[in-house]
């Protein structure tokens, strides 16, 4: 199989990124700098006892992004290199723009810029939403499309996690509204206006083989190993950190199970659809993060992640399906069921349970951390506040979904700019485009010895 | 290949889970809270604290556990999909139903169950037990099959670690002899009890490939680097602690350069066998478990760990075929070579280690936390305690053993039932059973575009 | 395809390795014990938070050398099992040989020699150099060829590390230098004094795959997400360690997205090369490594980690080729551009951070503690003294440049004796040759039934 002569611009990736580089290289030579070291040995030690206690956690979620994500979506099998080479380029990029977006607000605000681990965070979650994304419309977008989706979104980000978390005061430490809700609806916006209403047949490199579910099934196993330090990280040490990993480990085992009960009774012959498996065992992990660390008992959790884990498998084989159908939307990965539905769902619970738990106990604490860090807010409260607050969660909700899916939109258009490549449908989903690699339909196997692989390319021919 | 129609009853899988999930709701609702949260500040410090120390060691098991183990498993090549299923949705229905049993029994004696991470963790490790149970009986064998496993051999394994641990005050930190030599046995016994006498012959699809085994090799991989995280978590923080790490360490190091010398020096042309390695490795982490805290030299790890992977290495070669032969024995995964043998060598080398800590020093100091947690016993012997003690040790090992197999061979019994759809030998080993995947067979390698693909297919039929 | 009869020692390898454990075993029992339990509670304390801060990293480290670097490796698609099994060997023989020759050198100083993690840790590191150079000659070396290189190079280490870093005072935390550089010319001398000038053609079994790229690119993921804790494991806890890892953690994303800039601005059609990829965006972590807990500002990390992906991208694309046409010297994974060329660059670095750092604050604090532990130096310096320590920085480098190429060169000489039975040229880079496995090429696929594997084994017979 020739490859077809590359009419598209081959160069525009590699300046653009490189002029980017550049322009992080001198923004960080102008405006940021490390802390000043402190000067007592008492202080060294609780910068160090500081560090330890986030630094695993941090740890975790690099893993759970570079890695746990990466293979997740290498669920396409002959795009593997491409889906970890993006995923892994995109992370980078889009944590240092949301670095340099950030440093900007704050210069305007503070003069000089200090960098230290929680900054790199925080921008790193922003970073997380356009992972999300573009799962939306991987395998039929080129690299410097993607690209682009970040550039629009992080911004789009920053402000809509502003008006939620700061200006609404919305809780919701583990991201269930300001990063899962907020990229499933970006992403969606994005496929829609990229894609338009042309319906596509089914590719036939996008059907997985076993190997490649395996594969992906390894990620969904390391992102469900680690999320509980996704939920927790920014909780306040202590109580409330202590329950975020504990709801969390509880939302996912029953999401596993339920996913399995849900998976198996939907499909022929009660078999598993991997691709339930891959989403379903982490909806529960979505959904909690509205409510991890508020004062609410085991069972809540136990139960939103079952409900979570029949929503998203139902989101599979009925939704997914139907908007395709009635409004020619593309959702490769299905983000929609494991980002959106969950989502949506915890963050309607993070309402329910801030009306049950003030009257539960007259004057209930319900402790948060916004995730940009900073002001922490211990709160008591009674009917009315309680009232006004879930009120916000909902307003919250709205935001993030109306104000994504709107900018999500306008960015899905500027991709549509010619310029960017977009992949010939004919080597859509495939690493050749993007890779010097042999073919692998070519490749013989894995060759006998040099005699025996000249052969077998000889026969092929 | 057309698959066969699904006589037995496919729903029994999805509704006795979901019947099981909808208990467990009932059951957190009713009887298991959190505890309460505690309202001063240095207390709060105190939780965080405690939560650093032990919530890395508990990620380090769950990768060893959801990851590692799973991936060990996966040395079947058309079956990977279904371990790394089964091994999960065992997990976490386990722990599920570990919460539930010791919940009920912490019940009955002090009102309201309180759930934190120590539950968890002790929940999750009589979970292991049946994970590693299962080894023995593996790809022929339903879902439905494993699930009743799960039901029987959780309490009592309960009841064998109450016995062991704290009826018999057996030293076992790295649960040798409770988790390891309890589970290999009881595998065993269903594994005997299940498949009778009937000899089995090979099936073609029990043959690894090069890449699966290279898969499973990774999954022995992640699991050594963490082992020294399942011994020391349940030490004393301290020395005890300390040392624990530092003789799993010198233990697997040891057992990975005695499992190649092994393994060498037994296979014909000098050659590896991979089962070798990725079982011998591993041995002398198993081995360790009861002694790891004990006041001991580096050097009796180092020989611990040496004779554990000769033992297991031996076991693979010799022993294993044996019992085929003259017992009809069915072991797929080897868990006797690499959790009986070297369990048992554990066990007894407590006992020694016991015996000759006690005449190195008089008043010894041989710090113990039980698995089940809270009582921890700091003890200093005399030469009478120690020999009643080391007693105690050959006596813990004879009751997990007892216990495991009787109970193991009455499970195996009941997994007999018709309903229970133990999957017909033609379909062994083979994901197409359980899930909704394209035929492995049939697949084109990676076919190249759609024409060729197609053209593959055609050209095989 | 027959396996050629055996000609060469088989027993060689299981016999030296036997008769090294049964040496170790001999010196731990005579030489080396714990430290005495403590007796204090307090005491205690200290113990534990000391552990809870070193263990995670060392966690994290462990990770990186048996499953990163090993996966890393898997890119020649026939040899997986091999590269994989042989990382994790000469990982524990490396380290418990640096053990014994710590341990003697400790003797001869204090008499008995006590463990605790930090000796295994250094243990650890003296193996790291092993695991870098003997990718030089990967898949055409024999394991008992690379024990005898570790057996050669960890002596040589500990002495070069000895006069870099205690000796002449470099300040290297990250290991750039006593490490990087030094492991990379040892290997390259190695490969040149055992393959001579012989000109070989490029083996079929060379070429990976984009399944073998794909896992070697988890590989590569799997070592970017751990290297700030390899990094920053020996830094001082406080202020120097939180730089440390930040360095790190904007050298390797600069790294990264440089890495793609410049191996699409290098290749035709602006495609990626996988091999690029799996090493440059590591180069970062390698070059950081001398500077990364100085008192530099963020935006020399940026630089030093662009530069570092710029440099090792060039090399691959030029210099390695240029290197076997004119010197015939084979370099298989390519360790000069990863390790030597970003390693050379790290050491200027580290000089001209001093310089700068010496004027732009008179007496700027550069915290240093040396890699084998124990003397920490906290100095303030004036301009005479950074001069001369910018000069032992560069003389530290020619040191180990010099020392390790020509002990190298040495080894590799001694790597020529037959009884070390170097692969046949055919049998090169091929699990078969080592493992008691199934041949690849005659495999079926994954078979269908068994009558369909047999009947696909006929056909190609």
């Amino acid at each position: 199989m020739a490859v077809p002569p590359p009419t598209h611009p081959r160069r525009l990736l590699p300046l653009s990124l490189g002029l980017f580089q550049g322009a992080l290289l001198l923004f960080f030579a102008f405006f940021v700098t490390y802390d000043e070291p402190l000067a007592r040995a008492e202080d060294a030690k609780v910068v160090a006892n500081q560090l330890y206690g986030i630094f695993p956690f941090f740890q975790d979620i690099q893993v759970m992004l570079v890695v746990g994500l990466g293979l997740l979506l290498t669920f396409l099998p002959r795009y593997g290199l491409s889906v970890l080479t993006h995923n892994f380029l995109l992370l980078n990029f889009s944590t240092q723009w949301a670095l340099v977006l950030q440093g900007l607000l704050h210069y305007f605000h503070h003069g000089q810029v200090h960098l230290d681990l929680h900054n790199l965070l925080t921008a790193e979650l922003a970073a997380v939403t356009v992972l999300i994304s573009v799962g939306a419309v991987l395998g039929r977008t080129s690299p410097c499309q993607l690209l682009l989706v970040a550039t629009c979104e992080v911004p789009v980000y920053l402000a809509s996690e502003w008006t939620i978390v700061t200006h609404l005061g919305v809780l919701d430490v583990g991201g269930t509204i300001t990063i899962h809700v907020f990229s499933c609806y970006f992403g969606l916006g994005v496929s829609k206006a990229l894609f338009g209403a042309a319906r596509r047949p089914m590719h036939p490199k996008e059907t997985p083989t076993p190997r490649s579910d395996l594969l992906s099934l390894v990620g969904t196993l390391i992102l469900w190993v680690f999320w509980p330090s996704f939920v927790a990280i920014l909780c306040q040490p202590g109580d409330a950190q202590h329950r975020a990993i504990l709801n969390t480990l509880l939302a996912m085992s029953a999401s596993t199970v339920t996913t399995v009960v849900a998976s198996s009774l939907l499909e022929r012959d009660g078999k598993l659809s991997p691709s339930h498996l891959q989403n379903g065992s982490l909806a529960g992990g979505v959904a909690i993060g509205a409510v991890a660390d508020m004062a609410m008992q085991p069972v809540a959790a136990l139960a939103l992640g079952s409900l979570s884990a029949v929503v998203c498998v139902l989101g599979f084989r009925f939704l997914t399906p139907l908007l395709v159908r009635k409004l020619m939307l593309q959702d490769q990965c299905g983000i929609h069921n494991l980002h959106g539905l969950p989502g949506i769902l915890g963050a309607v619970a993070s309402a329910v349970v801030i009306l049950v738990a003030s009257k539960d106990t007259s004057g209930s604490r319900l402790s948060q951390v916004s995730p940009t860090g900073g002001n922490a807010s211990e709160v008591a409260w009674g009917d009315g506040r309680a009232g006004r607050q879930a009120l916000c969660q909902v307003a919250g909700l709205a935001v993030a979904i109306g104000g994504s899916l709107l900018a999500g939109l306008l960015a899905g258009a500027a991709l549509r700019l010619p310029c960017l490549a977009r992949p010939p449908e004919q080597l859509s989903f495939d690493d050749l485009l993007y890779f010097k690699i042999q073919d692998q339909a070519e490749s013989p196997g894995l060759g006998g010895t040099a005699e025996e692989g000249a052969l077998a390319l000889k026969e092929q021919v």
